[in-house]
């Protein structure tokens, strides 16, 4: 085991990464050929505009000022200082929703590491086993740990009582936290101005009728069962081929527009072109008018895909956007049953427009189901049994399989140097590979699974990249060999004896996960902050690919809050922290200190990167706290596991309580909150509705609803911007706010940062 | 192990013992005398009169057509021919679909019974492998076993395949049931008459308001958020007190009309009473003056306490039953959230008025999670460990025991015979009364849960049965010891060892099953059909208490189906069918038989006797389909553990995917069918309303429900009528069709049965 000594190093060397990462980060973001790589949401948002545009072209690229140089961290206060309504209204509710996953952490981590330090180090402390044994080496660490309090000592007492306190404590301001996110959810529910997904119900599942199209189908349904609410409805074209001739019409304007601005800098030289690929072959004609010609001849092929997907009946799914009249119209369709066939005229709430999914929306019902089985077993193998095809993998990537392959290379190959680094990193480099690819992985089978939205799909695959940190990260680290032995060993051995097994190799892991959190938690969350791929990324476009201003506007990536892979990550910490904090409490500062970091660099991204693709109003929030309970609950088994081996059997039975009531608890908050991010209340629907029929009785709806819920390919190929925050721009009362919030904070930004 | 012989010899008894009591339900069902105890439903239907009034005294009592006595059975055929729609009519859809069950188990057994007898007996009866070892005794019953196949025996195939078949098709017939009892029950619902509570919504945790009553804040809130469909509604009162004094007036009345009549018959002699306790004591006065006067102060008292209820905003409870204008405005008010705060103004389906369980309408959320969750934990404490109370009662009860308390007993305990008595009797007798009172204990307990109606009540309670007959019976069976004993061997053992253990018991206790078949399925519901308990209670009261009509009137006991107990009880044959299916296939036709005998009786209780409390229009079913399944994946999980000691690891992998496609046909099931059970479709609603509207569009809905809802206390001491017969009765189409069948079954009954 690790010394203190070894522990410290290891701290220097992360710690010194970690500011490296930081220190380049405050160099990079000042120079402005760098701002759209660390502002991108400003730029999104319109109010920084390209640097390009003024000042001369090295001001343009390197910050001369040196006295910002000088107070290069300050962008940490600037990120703690927004307050948390403005965060809202700049990022949404989902990111704020986000932070407070880590505050969340803060809040249970740091009176829990207080509390361990003032009783618990001193009680192992004193323990003085670890000494009397001679033969054991141990460190200084260990001293500090449960392992040196004597079996069937007294002391156990004091473990047993924290371990309750540090549960209730948990629970407590999970709970508060639950509270406090659901009414920050209606709140946001209820503040939103009119936005088309409130009036808009997902049908799904329309029953084929012979005499009837799909669009009457519906119309007739909805208005004998909805007379009084059922306002319209869009149906849901198949329009894959459509897509594809949208895309090739989008880059073939790029090039016009690109050709049109070189003849402009130089209209003594017309541009020309080859006709072939990538306008490497075939015969040099006029690029402009070529290109012209190409557009016009793609909008007709266009316009007939499009009428032909307008009029063919069999173009359409058995899906439909319906709108109501009012917002408890959509609420009541949105929440009952429709048919006694249940598997028929299904209704969900409509995602947001920018969130719909738009290839799921058609699946049957019979085949969601064997889809879905289809996919639990292929995640359990996945989960088991990954190791099998990469040690395949891996052991034809050794020398010699390379040698057979690629006979050429061999006098390269056999060189010693070459030969050791192939040998030593090639496994490595495959399983890196692997774990690369598997959030894309689990997303792909998330979609197989048939969610309908973007929010739900990263949900879902959050899940199952929880389960597989959970079982190959966490319990794979303390259990050597792989997750299949270890499940051949749960499924062979007593269940008491699998939590003993794992319960007593606890404590000597500890100085590995005070590691792991330094160099995945510290160093890593600095590095994002520096967004090296991206930089490299925007340069590499900036300087081969960029043609238009379009392009430049797409080159910049600013990327967002990955849910579906961040959060699990976040839920390992928690888990880590909340099963040492009893056995190891020196660990606990670690944990302390990741939440902290992060909160601070995420929260920077936010104000100033990431640019979210959608917006769930927190519906992320259950799912995370059902982890920390998994988590909490873990903890409490492992820790009934370690104690039974410790002469201390009948305190296991005062332990066994424990999960119960934190089962219980569960229960209590899934039923007291868990509706808030299922269901909108008919309470809440009822006053926003007869709030704007008062402030405008002469709305009209239907022309408001009309292009809502339309494929983004009908609507000219573009992308649809995102209605809500169309809509924010028009409120007086958020947008003066907001806006005067920008124009200083943009001033402040502008005068510290990059010097105009 | 019981030989041929033995079964044969246990297969006489039992046979003949149902005979007998087959034949004295033959003879005492043809009395007049015990026309109320064997006909009772006919008179609650207002069919058959009390035989007292026409005819002589002897004919009244003694049936002397000895032509009636010949065709002693003819009741079987009887109970078959009644048609399923008709006694969907005469008795409910409760009652038709708890028949289902006995059916569902016919379907499911008889096709593999037959199977099994031409596939697994032949690959059994010639494996051989018994006659081999000589040191072991064993019978023919276990040559026709999977114990007679040599471990490692190619022969398992046969095994393995007719285990998939066999659960193939009890997922197939369990299908086609759940979609026919779902159609069945929408069917039900759709050609109901109208109904108070299709149009009611049972309101929970209204909030408290400081400036309004429970009345006013209902009614503002549903005006508010549900204008155009709110109507009325009924606040809930406190009515302990009141059902009291009802209860005592009632008593008092009986009372005075005995005087009457007995004053009426003797007018010379002017009948006395004592004004003390039951009349014994106290001075002597003239009972009907004294029980007028004793009646009008009650009255006065009444009154009082109903004024005080009424007017008293702490008498009320903080729940309603709101009425909407249409099943439509009910339906989606049922279905959906109300508030933003999911603990408050929480709606469901109103139970019908007779099946509501007024005491549990007010508790808050939170106390009810509590309940929960002290109840779940009492549940597991008495399955697995009721044995320890009792075995410490019985270990007071016995002789030095009771010599100590009850002294003067001494020198009769001290008999040799009375001793033996005791010593061998008590502590059975002990158990058999514990057994007596759980379904009891189990109805008490969920009630303490806070279910809200008297069919809710019942699943739960038999639900918590399944767990104890589960564990108790099958489990305990099986492995020898007490409950606590296996929780401990499960815990301590691997999951593996502890299926494989109860796998290689399972053929050793066919032959038990095989008896507890016969005695508990077939003598046992031959003595349900003699109802010997009411009968000896009627003729009790007869003679002793009944003192008017009224009272006759309710020393008839009905009875009804007691789902509670009676439920579990048939999953045990379920679970033991699917669990010898494959490995022992002589016990099914046992099974089969039980099926078949119960059927025809229970169709026979149900036509004659029973009286129902209440019409949940099948609710139970999706219970019923969960527990046969999960019988069905126990039975799959221990023939795993059987063949992986069978020297056929390799098949045990085979027959992992048994219970994973089971378990995958369980949740496609219940989202195939559920919701029909929980929820009613707008679209069946939209229907309803339609067609009434088009028929009755002068109908006063608001004097309809005015009373619907009311505490029986406050409908002047009466429990009410259930309201659908009512309603029924003044349906000319429905009534005519059953009034017809009725009155020829009543001559045809009345001829050959009553001879009159």
């Amino acid at each position: 085991m690790a010394s203190l000594q070894d522990i410290g190093m290891s701290a220097a060397i992360n710690i010194l990464s970690a500011l490296s990462f930081l220190v380049a980060f405050a160099l990079l973001r000042l120079q402005p050929i760098n701002d759209r790589v660390y502002f991108p949401k400003w730029y999104l948002k319109g109010i920084r505009g390209s640097p390009t545009k003024s000042g001369g072209l090295v001001k343009n690229v390197v910050n001369l000022d040196l006295k910002t140089y000088i107070k290069f961290l300050n962008w940490m206060p600037a990120a703690l200082n927004m307050p948390e309504p403005e965060l809202t209204e700049h990022a949404g509710l989902d990111s704020t929703a986000f932070m407070r996953i880590y505050l969340l952490g803060l809040k249970i981590f740091i009176p829990i590491t207080l509390l361990a330090f003032v009783v618990l180090v001193p009680v192992n402390w004193t323990g003085n086993t670890l000494e009397r044994i001679k033969d054991l080496t141990f460190s200084n660490i260990d001293k500090l740990s449960i392992s040196n309090v004597p079996p069937g000592s007294n002391r156990f007492w004091a473990h047993l009582l924290m371990s309750y306190v540090f549960s209730y404590w948990t629970c407590y301001v999970l709970y508060y936290e639950y509270k406090t996110i659901a009414s920050l959810r209606l709140r946001y529910l209820a503040s939103e101005n009119r936005r088309p997904d409130q009036f808009t119900v997902l049908v799904k599942n329309v029953p084929p009728d012979p005499d009837e199209s799909v669009s009457e189908h519906v119309e007739h349904f909805f208005c004998v069962n909805h007379p009084d609410h059922y306002l319209m409805h869009h149906v849901v074209y198949n329009a894959n081929n459509l897509a594809k001739l949208v895309a090739k019409k989008k880059s073939l304007q790029n090039w016009l527009v690109y050709y049109q601005n070189k003849h402009e800098r130089h209209p003594t030289k017309k541009p020309t072109t080859k006709t072939g690929l990538w306008g490497l072959w075939g015969s040099r004609v006029d690029a402009v008018g070529y290109y012209t010609a190409e557009i016009s001849k793609l909008n007709q092929e266009e316009n007939a895909e499009r009428e032909r997907v307008a009029s063919d009946p069999t173009a359409t799914v058995p899906a439909a956007f319906v709108s109501f009249k009012t917002r408890w119209g959509a609420a009541v369709c949105a929440q009952t049953q429709q048919s006694s066939n249940p598997t028929i005229w299904l209704t969900e709430w409509a995602p947001q427009p920018r969130d719909v999914f738009w290839d799921n929306l058609a699946i049957p019902y019979v085949e969601l189901s064997v889809r879905r089985l289809l996919m639990a077993i292929c995640l359990f193998l996945l989960t088991f049994f990954f190791m099998i095809p990469i040690a395949f993998v891996q052991s034809l990537a050794n020398i010699e399989g390379i040698m057979k392959v690629l006979p050429f290379l061999k006098p390269l190959i056999e060189k010693k140097v070459v030969k050791s680094v192939i040998q030593g990193f090639l496994p490595g480099i495959v399983l890196k590979i692997f774990l690369i690819l598997l959030p894309t992985i689990l997303m792909t089978m998330s979609r197989i699974e048939g969610f309908t939205s973007l929010s739900s799909l990263e949900r879902r695959s959050a899940e199952k990249y929880h389960l597989f940190i959970l079982v190959n990260v966490f319990l794979g680290s303390i259990v050597t060999g792989t997750a299949f032995q270890q499940l051949e060993k749960f499924i062979n051995e007593p269940s008491t004896e699998f939590t003993k097994t794992i319960g007593v190799s606890i404590p000597m892991k500890a100085t590995f996960f005070m590691t792991y959190v330094m160099v995945d938690g510290w160093a890593g969350v600095a590095a994002e902050i520096l967004r090296l791929v991206p930089l490299v990324m925007f340069h590499l476009k900036n300087t081969f690919l960029v043609k238009t201003e379009e392009d430049r506007e797409q080159a910049m990536d600013p990327g967002c809050l990955d849910f579906a892979t961040s959060e699990p990550r976040i839920q390992l910490y928690f888990l880590i922290g909340l099963v040492y904090s009893v056995i190891t409490p020196v660990l606990l500062p670690f944990i302390v200190v990741f939440f902290a970091f992060s909160y601070m660099v995420f929260r920077h991204q936010i104000i100033n990167v990431y640019d979210q693709k959608y917006e769930s109003a927190a519906a992320f929030w259950p799912q995370v706290h059902k982890r920390v309970i998994t988590g909490l609950i873990i903890s409490q088994l492992l820790l009934m596991g370690l104690f039974s081996t410790k002469g201390v059997a009948k305190s296991t039975l005062l332990l066994i309580a424990q999960p119960i009531m934190t089962f219980w608890f569960h229960r209590l908050c899934k039923g007291r909150f868990e509706t808030a991010f299922m269901k909108l209340p008919l309470q809440e629907a009822m006053v926003k509705d007869t709030l704007e029929k008062a402030t405008e009785p002469n709305l009209n709806l239907r022309a408001y609803l009309k292009d809502a819920y339309v494929h983004p390919v009908f609507k000219g190929g573009e992308l649809e911007r995102p209605v809500a925050i169309d809509e924010e721009e028009n409120s007086p009362l958020v947008a003066t706010k907001r806006n005067s919030y920008r124009s200083s904070r943009h001033d402040s930004d502008a005068s510290s940062e990059v010097g105009v």
